[in-house]
Parts: structure tokens; C-alpha cells; sequence
């Protein structure tokens, strides 16, 4: 599924409570999922750490759809391929 | 681009890189990357909040490359079209 197409669906699913909730709240539930994605980690839980991905990227869609951000053109203008650093593929920066 | 393709895309261009990371170290870069989107969003930055949204989906995807996790496989099991709690689309959850 494309990037843009699923975050379109986590609109259709959740924008009229993403939008209630605001960018703020919707920013504090992404974080939570975050910090439960690294317990999962930890933990070494498959089940867990799919979960949490899951989570984090449907997360991570709701924020860009309350900042009106279209999440595959950000990620596409940055990452187009190369690395936005150093211009090539794989990258070859030194650090 | 599917969500497998961009994940694909961040193999090629870092996994060398992300595997001598390792996984601590992967999270804890996505987490530098969440953080500076939190700033971005507060200084209500548009270019930096897109700047910031493309990090952190990459970033995502790197560390799903060195945990091994299908990130589109693991967000369509959850999210697969209706809410993974109330089963509607769109929630009906009550909170």
C-alpha cells in the first residue's frame, strides 16, 4: 500500500478525532507509542514490536493528517533514492 | 510509494550503516528524529515540520530494517481498513 494511501485510510478512519484531540495531543499519543515500541524492543517481544511499528507509523499518518502534511511527498522530496547528504546510493557519508 | 518499497529504498541506502548501529542505537536516532519534529511543530516551521515527518519515517524504516519487521505487512494487520478495537471504519470508539 502506498505511503499516501494509508495515510488516507487512517483519515477516513480517524481525522474527526485526530483533529478534536489537535496537534499537540496527537503528537503525545505518537510519543507514547514511541516509548512503547523501544519497551517492546527491549523486551524482545515479536508480537510486541510488530504491534508497536503498526502503531507508530498509523500514529505518525493521524499527526501528518492534523498538520496537513502529505507524509509520502515529505518523505519522497527528502529521500527521493540518495542520501540527501551525500548524494549517493548506498550512502557514503563518514560518519 | 508503497510502504514496503520505501523501506526497501532505506536498505540499499543505509543498512550497512544501521546494522552497525544496531537496534539501541537505530531507536534511540528515531527518537532524537521524534523530538525534533516536536520543535518543528512548535515553532509551527512548515518546511522544517515536513523536513522533520520525512526523518522520522525514515528512521522507522531503518530501524524496522535492523529488527527485521515488515512495516506495511505489521500496520495492514493492524489497520487493515477498520479500526483494529471497534472493528468501524470510521471509530466508533467512545474515547
Amino acid at each position: 500500500m502506498d505511503i499516501c494511501e494509508f495515510q488516507n485510510m487512517m483519515r477516513r478512519l480517524y481525522f474527526r478525532k485526530d483533529s478534536e484531540r489537535g496537534i499537540n495531543g496527537t503528537y503525545s499519543w505518537l510519543m507514547d507509542e514511541m516509548k512503547e515500541l523501544g519497551e517492546a524492543l527491549d523486551a524482545n517481544d515479536k508480537e510486541a514490536i510488530e504491534n508497536e511499528f503498526a502503531d507508530v507509523i498509523a500514529w505518525l499518518a493521524s499527526l501528518a493528517n492534523v498538520t496537513s502534511v502529505d507524509l509520502e511527498k515529505a518523505a519522497l522530496n527528502k529521500y527521493g533514492g540518495k542520501c540527501p547528504k551525500c548524494r549517493s546510493s548506498p550512502c557514503k557519508c563518514p560518519f
